[in-house]
């Protein structure tokens, strides 16, 4: 059967990675989709490199628009990233009548209801399996895996950056600047690693799980992120005492009201077996009512991983390309008349439990005053610890375990405690979830 | 747009589940897939059931072929079980060009090869997510969601009636037949639990997997099957002490000569992920040369996770069922003419490690006959526990775990280890493996 031929945008890591897989498993991948797959043209800046990856073999070009308006080309894989000419392509291309595969979680979660759209309306495929979790093929599994199902939340460690970080805080029980500096030492982090250490990265692709998980538009610019970088060390050890572990979970839960969409370090249990994802492995844990909960674990990055997810929606794209769109996946799981306008829930009406760690005086009737404080907000208390002072020190540290409560009444209750004279600066507050 | 009529065979458990999350979440499935799902005939022996399930809104018979030959029927759903008389319905509901949705791992395993070659010439679907791992859309990711990748291993806790009695032995230390009936009052396990405990479901699952993740044909028969009905609780306790796990696993891996496809209780490292998955609950790892590890996890029995993946075949076929059959993925993840005829390799050929007990006289110079009869045989030794002899015996345990090697060469090993005179009674075997 003829060949379906594949303009590459971008030959870095995962473009480089793409380029290879495809090229070592031709046979294996073609016994699959039933023609071969091959790209024939490669779009990148550096044309030395996409010499070096390609030895020649394919049509190289700097200029990215060559590719999505050349005819001969079947799908545009988009391996650019960012909002900026990665947007344009993909628009161009669309425009084209070009299927796109792309791992641009940021453009997704940021231009993804325009790109849908357009999609749509001239019946071309947009994939995006890579986007979300790298290898792990967590998409198909919320989009077609799981249709059975009302999803009712989904938790994922969905950043190996951080998630390693965190796993050498605990282990070693560093702090995590210095933590940092070994993982953008050992290629784990960026030079600038802002997008994934303040939760960004994350979010995007928590974004575009809510959205295929509950029919919901991208709502990125409503998400609650908070990163790890303002984290302390004492609290993963104290944690730790209490049979918890602190990961950074992109959380999308579905409630009557609307949708709570949110990425903060969050406590889980010790026991689960999410919260024994080390290193820079990803994990999504997803709840749904008939199935109940299923996870999705593996690499959430690198090249060939990422690749891995890249050529999977290039097969998926060559069976059904000459198929009438009613055939096809809805972009967004849902159909695209059914997408249901649910509003992503402030953070202050977000419902969890959470740990609370407080450096008070130490003396007699301290604990009474603030857990009167919890009890007039109706915030009951699960857990509590309050180390001895040590030697020769007025103040001591309470940590304690609450109940689930509205953030909202938690906030206030923990703003009438920082108010107490014997409470010292201010109270730490994680959030934490039983899963 | 047109609803898809659907006939139930069998009402029992996961037909009544079927029933019941098709209904009530009629919406969010219509919301996905473009129409409505309907049962709209369902066969079961017992009407009585059938309409107690139903509440009569649908027609009722008990007479299975008049739903296979009802012409308004799109799609059959054979939940029947066993490999009689689902069969002759499943034959039959193909040749008369329905698409058919199975949880039926026994059926398959032993004649997929005639059914899905006979679906083929048809033209028709025959889906069966459900028929592996419950919930998990394991089938979709081996399939679909590692298309890129050559699959190399895959190892599975696909029985939860064992793993249940694996981790309930483990957490209290009690011996198999204790635990079974145990598990047997709780439901967790059948009143003839045979099929479970010796390995034959978990064997079915195994060959299934195989199948779809090497591209090769059913080979159930040369499976080796071994259950967890002799295994003894003092060896889940010694190999606890070593950092290991013992579970029911189903391997599927792929080597140049052919393919290892077993079942047996494996020793694996107490720190894996799967290693952690505990009662009834379902894992499969898979290795495959771009993604690396990924793992799958969920509930692997009951209604409503087993309709979980019923329900989601329905989806894919409903949206595929007017699509010409080039569009569809191929039933067993490779294109019918590109199936290899890999053979199943002999146990005695399966490349593993091993964890060996035995019973010696506690006197000098034993272990060094020991050692020496597997150094000969090239078989290195990774770890090893010699017990303190109790008060008053003359004899103590060797328990020893050893690096790969051919079980042909482990077999031969042992048998010279039985002769020792200083050795009392056989060498306990079980197989382990990293992962």
């Amino acid at each position: 059967m003829k060949a379906i031929n594949v303009g590459l945008l971008g030959i870095g890591t995962v473009g480089g990675g793409t380029y290879t897989v495809l090229k070592r498993n031709a046979e294996e991948i073609s016994r699959r989709a039933g023609r071969p797959i091959r790209i024939t043209m490669v779009a990148d800046k550096n044309l030395e490199l996409a010499r070096s990856v390609t030895g020649g073999e394919v049509a190289l070009t700097d200029d990215a628009f060559a590719v999505v308006s050349n005819p001969e080309i079947d799908i545009v894989v988009e391996l650019i990233g960012g909002y900026g000419i990665a947007r344009e392509l993909v628009m161009k291309a669309i425009e084209n009548g070009k299927h796109v595969v792309t791992a641009n979680k940021a453009l997704l979660a940021v231009h993804g209801n325009e790109i849908f759209s357009a999609a749509q309306k001239k019946g071309v495929m947009v994939a995006f399996e890579a986007a979300v979790a790298g290898g792990i093929p967590i998409i198909k599994a919320l989009r077609e895996g799981l249709t059975a199902n009302r999803i009712e939340w989904l938790a994922g460690i969905i950043n190996g950056t951080t998630n390693f970080i965190l796993s050498e805080m605990r282990d070693k029980g560093l702090p995590f600047a210095e933590v940092l500096k070994e993982a953008q030492a050992l290629g784990y982090a960026e030079a600038d690693p802002t997008f994934d250490i303040e939760g960004v990265d994350a979010a995007h692709k928590a974004t575009i799980m809510s959205a295929i998980a509950f029919g919901i538009p991208m709502q990125f610019d409503k998400a609650y992120v908070e990163g790890i970088s303002k984290l302390d060390a004492v609290d993963i050890a104290y944690a730790e005492q209490l049979g918890y572990r602190i990961k950074l979970l992109g959380i999308a839960r579905k409630r009557d009201s609307g949708v709570e969409l949110r990425v903060h370090p969050t406590l889980i249990p010790a026991k689960r077996l999410i919260a024994n994802v080390e290193g820079a492995m990803n994990a999504v844990l997803v709840q749904a009512d008939a199935v109940g909960a299923t996870l999705y674990y593996g690499k959430g990055a690198g090249a060939e991983p990422t690749a891995s997810a890249v050529i999977a929606d290039l097969v998926d794209v060559t069976r059904l390309h000459t198929a009438d769109p009613e055939h096809r996946v809805p972009h967004l799981a849902f159909q695209p008349d059914q997408v249901q306008a649910l509003p992503v829930l402030p953070i202050e009406e977000v419902i969890t439990s959470y740990y609370l760690r407080m450096r008070v005086a130490d003396k007699p009737g301290v604990l009474a005053d603030i857990t009167r404080i919890l009890a007039d907000s109706d915030i009951s208390i699960e857990a509590l610890i309050q180390k001895e002072a040590a030697e020769g020190e007025s103040h001591t540290d309470i940590i304690m375990l609450t109940h689930q409560t509205v953030e909202r009444d938690a906030n206030a209750a923990i703003g009438r405690i920082e108010a107490l004279p014997v409470v010292q600066g201010q109270v730490t507050k994680l959030r934490m979830e039983s899963l």
